[in-house]
């Protein structure tokens, strides 16, 4: 046999290993690697995502090939665990899950329980001496099975509520009605007995077949279903959020059932090795009586906490009994384990477990999800214990989750004093503030009218996954902090409070309870989703990271390895002291037209409006020189707030006619001002006005035909700096030129640069103002003439926006209309805009940077825009050899990061290299060598 | 002394030769090459361009360098001549001529008679025994020479009619009032003496300074003038226009002078060795009797013919006498230099000559001017008798030339029948229509607002050249073959009739008479500039070059050199029928979208607004089935035009906003033909609005988008060309995919294609219909991509107008606002949408061709869009590789010639290369070799 299919497992031993993730799925080579570790894993084997792959080239001819090798591994099961599949004395029953590499919780199919049937009912009955479990276990097959495997993995979508799974909750609801119960639990075994008579007629009368009664056929029913799973929407939705290859596949996992539903020395839990939403290093966990493990992440029940150190300190949760006094024997054996998995895949894992009758019984361990804060305490912590290196810790965290450190929190005072509706689990990190609504579609609507929603449920499930990302927040009022809501939301780093048992959730009707209060579609809520609780109306949001001890420390680590220096665009004071406070030393961009927008900005803007109207060059210097004193102060105000660091200034680059004013009032004003008529007015606004401006005249362009504009500038940023020198203060400010293409356009400004620096530093009585020249790098032809660029510039800063649009032709203001096709059919693995286009647009950079250092070896080079702060486009500019990147003040912190993993992902490949002499270094990594100056 | 600053000749020697144009310029050096000929030259010398250059590096300090130099050649000049400079006695006097590398008819400055002071004035009245020729000499040198040298030089802007030129005229006329006279000749030495009188004290009075009495002082004063004409307005105005660049400076000839005005038995004549409108192969000039050389060039009066040959045969000619007759041994000795200077220099000949008291002077020879038709019957003829080499006459023809061939004339048929106001002389070839101006600037004027004029003169000067390039046509009372205005207009091949003396041209009043009749401003007129006719009223134009046998000649031998294939942009039958005329095989690119333009589409085009307005996929299938038998029958007619050339089909490019209907009744009609109101169909249309259309939502991204649109495209393509070769025509279509710039929209667009050519195939009982797929490369993206483009694309097109755009970012419509400011102050040597940006978008040009056929050595690769009928650009085409260009059928010889002398160029390069073996062959040729397929 050329391929194998299946790897078995249990007894201490295993086919598998922990590293065989992309074969065996995470979870089958954990369970693997656990079995190995001689942990108590219910035995049971693997089968490959090739075999999944295999299924989507071969169809059903998938189960011959595999059947053999199945039986075989089939047998080795039913030895370990003493029992035999489909016997009808001593039947093996089994649970069949899937298991990608990487966890997509919930996003794909499970069936438990397989080989109950009329003939092992009995036998099963007679050996638990529990025939309630039984007939529920049987009940519980029916009801899954029908719905996973004979109805979804079919393909049949039926209308709402005409769905097998909801006609048999349907009969279920009946019988208890009639009965008068409450609980599913109040059933007894012969009403359990006529339910499954019913269950099977409705599967007969809605699906058209039967209730498969062979084991073997349960078996197979089920691995199909797993792997046709993989293709359903939900999955294919998720994996499209996280970015998972369609081609990956599944494996699906084979394994003893185990019951921790049989009676109250039965139990099951969910765990982590450390808190996931704090990153507290204390056991964390759930578990339930006489349950299965669905029962704790459905969130039907609340669960019960696992130890008394990390017990929830509300009402609710105040009188729940914790297993570490339960059951102390058990729960020690589970700490021991928990010990041994962290040592061993160093890392915290996420574990569930089974105590059936006393006996624990490992069913998973993985890597477990956190929250952003969780992950950067994880990763300080556990460098700082030496239980990883340094690198690895910095490796350890996404710009995802370091994002959820930088996102806002609510306001601690405004929140001490504000009206709160109740309290939850902290099951999503950081602040949130929105209106209520209820079901995901209408988030998602409302999201797209640019609302600011907060999705609240009774409790969620895979089918809200689009709204719960379009939502800002998310609140259920049920589940624990293993619930569905309570994972998904962690992964995304979203703020979110689960299991707030407080309120009432009526979807139907629009609104929710609460102590008596009633919050309607719309209400303004607000969350808390570190400290878990709900707040009525529009709380103000902060930044949240400056507090935060263990952001300080990884910055530090980062600080330590990254050689990449990181900047911050910022055009105003404030912001560059935001900036300065997150980590940055300098300003890669300020754009000076950004002092004419926004509150306080209406005398400068008038003015500005009056030299774009004006009509001669006298008139334009008249309101030039007006507006030379709010430029000189602003410009002033930022290079003091950056204490001495560079501050890239960028002339005025956008098409004037932005500044067109629009109201009528406004255009009066204007026209008086400028002593015209308002039909001279709108004449000379129209003259603006451009069918592409964004490639009209603009940047450099305008600094060619209006060198009064450039002159003021620059005037202003060498007075500026000479006023600031004068005071004792040190400043370097670095002159930008936009939008050039030809080295004689930085020819003609740097003349003008020239002169202005020498009347200012007459004006002074200097002899030189320190500053720099240089151009931005955003139009393909400047690239490509880099080496002529660079003979003028004393530095490039790649403007990579406005170079992505130009090298695809993409206007980023128009597309919009192709570019969700585009991602969709994967035509663009992303939008380019987002990350950097290495493949293309990276061509053009590269040439930039080797050409310019062609001419002047000594170029200084940076990266201004988006992309500055965007993690796989940091790591390519440390690649090519860049100085630095500059990106928004929220993003230094992830540039840092992303700064310093290229710097790990360097030496890995070095290392690399070096182990396998013969593959040579790759061009990019050698182009960068030693250029780079600190 | 380590630099030479003056040469002399004379007396059948010179110390230059003809080949140093650069150092002597075209005239200096001409006149060393007749001396060394042993042609009757008068002696002088040239002082070189180095000098002028030096000047406006020294300013005056040149002199004391040049003093004892230029005294020496002085000498040599008295020696020849037999005469004294400045000697009372017998006294020689100086011309001082500018001569630039270039020809720059009338642009700088000419100082004559330069000697003639009180001291000379008798000496030489005694020698001559004419008083009166002296006297009037004297006359003309103070006048030329204050105006010149004493006022021009100097910098002195007189306001108009304040001039020391004007101001002196003024006294002639008054003194000739005063008298009675009508002529300058009626004058007797008297008036002379005593208007010599009066112009002194004009210059004083007006100048503030003594006219310079010391000959030395008037040679230095007329050598500086020359010089400071370099940088003249209408100098530099000129340089503009014809691309001569401003660090070459003007040579300066120092000449004895020879006099045609010493009466019956002296003439002065301007003659071409052939006819410089028609190209004839015979003797054609103008003369004089008893005049200076200036007479004859400022259209003062009628010229007589040369010879009985070449006698216009109109009234006014006919009684005029003619050299040949008149002086018949002097003309005989004209000939024969007339046929030794054609053979010696291989080119026609623009010569000066003055005959004095009966001697035969060569003043001047150089290349002459020449119309297109003209150089393009030349460079046949001189090919044919092998004069010179095909290759060599394939260089002789410009663009502009080969244009003026293309360029429209009067129809025929039309002409015969309508007014014709008066003859003139055919000055400048082709027809023009347009409305009557009568002065320069309202010429320039009327032209920015779009209009077309015709400039109407007395006569031209120097001043007018702005508005002669600004009309159509050109038109003058007076004047002859080689006036300023015929000189002007032959060099830009622009329709002229001069000397239309029926005409009186009342500028002041805005009209001009012609036998009784007014013609006002802003009247149309008609010319036919080859035949020297004026009409009244506005006339059609038809294409030129058709009727023309040395067009069809000169393009065989063009199309026998070349390697490039050419191919035509033709949207239309009629178009593609014109093309092939023109000599294209193949069309590079039809156009879907202009199928809706213009008259006759009204139907398609409300059918394209109804699809572009669908708001459903159906909706829009709906309207592309209406629309397809339209587009399938436009494909089909235009692709049996082309007789099987193949035909490059680009679907639908442009944004849909660009067919959105603007008049109320359109959109009223397309509200109801789609059922809905007028509040839809406007949001609608909104939704289609984009910031940059450019960039936007169009090309292939409409095609990914709405595959249908793309599908019936090529369906329609593929059974046109099933319906030809089932009509037993044959056919070549190419598919071409516009705005690509990632190979998977190549591939989504391509399984398109197989999947319909299946299905259409399979409709017409064909295996097979030959078509190929391919894609224009116009993005930077693709161009980076090549590599990968071409393993799905079997051809590339570059389309470098937008390739221009995004490589720039330059919106060509957007320009306007900077390029004339760029190209002015020489930021960018052109518009780069003309001539392709070759160190910049040629790059990626390049770098597609490269990479393209590293993966697919065959693909087929061209270009379209407007360099592609540009000639610089078509030899770069050439250069680096490609298959073939297509351009509008009106530029396709153009690109035919254009391929041509690429190949003798590279020939040129490659014997160069062979010459000096260790200058390498260029990257560019060495890339290109071997790879272009015909």
């Amino acid at each position: 046999m050329a391929v194998k299919y299946v790897y078995s497992f249990g007894d201490g031993k295993a086919e598998g290993r922990g590293d065989q993730k992309e074969l065996l799925g995470g979870k089958g080579a954990n369970l693997a690697e656990m079995a190995r570790l001689g942990m108590p894993v219910p035995a049971g084997f693997t089968i490959t995502t090739e075999a999944c792959t295999e299924y989507y080239r071969k169809g059903r001819k998938l189960i011959s090939l595999l059947d053999k090798e199945m039986r075989k591994a089939l047998a080795r099961v039913e030895k370990s665990m003493g029992k035999k599949f489909g016997d009808p004395r001593n039947p093996l029953l089994l649970s069949c899950r899937s298991g990608a590499r990487s966890s997509m919780p919930g996003m794909m199919e499970t069936v438990l329980n397989i080989g109950l049937n009329e003939a092992t009912l009995d036998g099963l009955v007679a050996k638990t001496g529990n025939a309630w479990f039984v007939w529920d276990s049987y009940r519980r097959l029916i009801q899954m099975y029908s719905d996973v495997v004979m109805e979804k993995a079919e393909g049949i979508e039926p209308a709402e509520d005409q769905g097998v799974r909801k006609q048999l909750e349907r009969a279920m609801d009946k019988l208890k009605q009639e009965r008068g119960y409450k609980l599913d639990t109040d059933l007894t075994v012969d009403d359990l007995k006529r339910l499954v008579v019913e269950y099977k007629g409705i599967v007969r009368r809605v699906l058209g077949k039967e209730f498969p009664d062979d084991p073997m056929e349960q078996l197979w029913g089920g691995v199909l279903a797993v792997f046709r799973s993989w293709n359903g929407k939900r999955a294919i939705s998720y994996r499209r959020i996280e970015g998972i290859p369609d081609e990956w596949g599944t494996a699906v996992n084979v394994q003893s059932m185990v019951f921790g539903n049989m009676g109250n020395s039965s139990a099951t839990g969910v765990a982590f090795t450390r808190n996931p939403a704090t990153g507290e290093n204390k056991f964390f966990g759930e578990w339930l009586i006489n349950a299965q493990g669905e029962d704790v992440v459905a969130g039907i029940r609340t669960p019960n906490p696992l130890n008394e150190d990390t017990r929830p300190m509300d009402e609710e949760h105040k009188g729940l009994p914790s297993l570490e006094k339960g059951m102390s024997k058990t729960y020690k054996e589970l700490v021991a384990i928990r010990n041994r998995l962290e040592k061993h895949f160093r890392d915290m894992q996420d574990i569930e477990f089974t105590i059936e009758e006393g006996k624990l019984w490992m069913l998973q361990t993985r890597t477990g999800k956190r929250t952003g804060p969780a992950a950067v305490r994880m990763a300080v912590e556990m460098a700082q214990s030496k239980l990883i290196k340094p690198e690895e810790a910095i490796m350890r965290v996404t710009p995802a989750q370091l994002n959820e450190l930088l996102l806002p929190v609510l306001d601690r005072d405004v929140e001490d004093k504000a009206i709160r509706l109740c309290g939850g689990l902290p099951a999503g990190p950081g602040g949130a503030t929105g209106q209520a609504v209820f079901t995901a579609d209408q988030a998602v609507e409302w999201a797209k009218e640019g609302k600011s929603v907060i999705l609240v449920r009774e409790e969620t499930n895979p089918e809200d996954v689009e709204g719960m990302r379009a939502a800002l927040g998310i609140l259920t009022a049920r589940g624990g902090m293993t619930s569905h809501a309570a994972l998904v939301a962690r992964g995304w780093g979203k703020c979110c409070v689960v299991g707030a048992g407080a309120i009432e959730v009526n979807a139907h009707a629009r609104h929710f309870t609460v102590n008596g209060k009633k919050i309607k579609e719309g209400d303004w809520i607000s969350l808390n989703g570190t400290r878990g609780a709900v707040y009525e109306g529009r709380l103000p949001l902060v930044a949240g990271a400056e507090e935060n001890p263990y952001f300080t420390k990884f910055m530090v680590i980062c600080d330590k390895i990254r050689k990449l220096d990181v900047r911050a665009n910022a055009d105003t004071p404030e912001d560059a002291e935001k900036a300065y406070k997150f980590g940055a030393r300098g300003i890669g961009l300020f754009r000076t037209e950004h002092m004419f927008y926004g509150k306080g900005a209406e005398e400068p803007l008038f003015i500005l409006r009056k030299m774009i109207h004006s009509s001669s060059s006298e008139e334009r210097k008249v309101a030039l020189n007006e507006l030379f004193p709010y430029v000189k102060r602003d410009m002033k105000a930022t290079m003091q707030a950056m204490r001495g660091y560079p501050v890239t200034i960028r002339l005025l680059d956008p098409p004037l006619h932005e500044f067109v004013p629009q109201s009528e009032d406004e255009r009066r004003r204007l026209a008086n001002s400028l002593n015209i008529g308002m039909d001279e007015l709108k004449k000379r606004a129209d003259e603006l006005h451009e069918v592409n401006p964004m490639m009209g005249h603009r940047g450099v362009r305008l600094g060619i035909t209006y060198p009064e504009v450039s002159e003021m500038q620059i005037r202003a940023i060498l007075e500026a700096a000479a006023e600031l020198l004068a005071e004792g203060k040190k400043t370097l400010p670095e002159i930008m030129i936009p939008v050039t293409c030809d080295v004689r356009e930085l020819r003609h400004q740097k003349a003008m640069v020239d002169r202005v620096h020498a009347e200012v530093a007459g004006k002074f009585g200097k002899k030189n103002i320190p500053h720099m020249f240089g151009t931005m790098i955003e139009i393909p032809r400047a690239a490509l003439k880099a080496d002529e660029m660079a003979e003028v510039a004393e530095f490039f800063s790649f403007g990579t926006n406005d170079l992505t649009q130009m090298t695809f032709g993409f206007s980023r203001d128009d597309i919009g209309g192709f570019m969700p096709e585009y991602v969709e059919s994967k035509i663009l693995p992303g939008d380019p805009f987002e990350t950097l286009d290495q493949s293309g647009v990276g061509q053009l950079v590269e040439c930039g940077i080797q050409r310019g250092r062609s001419t002047s070896p000594k170029l200084k080079i940076g990266i201004c825009g988006e992309h500055g702060g965007d993690e796989p486009s940091v790591i390519f500019c440390h690649n090519i050899g860049m100085n630095y990147v500059s990106c928004s003040p929220f993003r230094v912190p992830i540039a840092r990061m992303a700064a310093a993993k290229a710097v790990v992902l360097e030496n890995k490949a070095k290392k690399g290299a070096a182990a396998k002499p013969k593959a040579g270094k790759k061009a990019k990594t050698a182009a960068a060598k030693g250029k780079r100056k600190k």
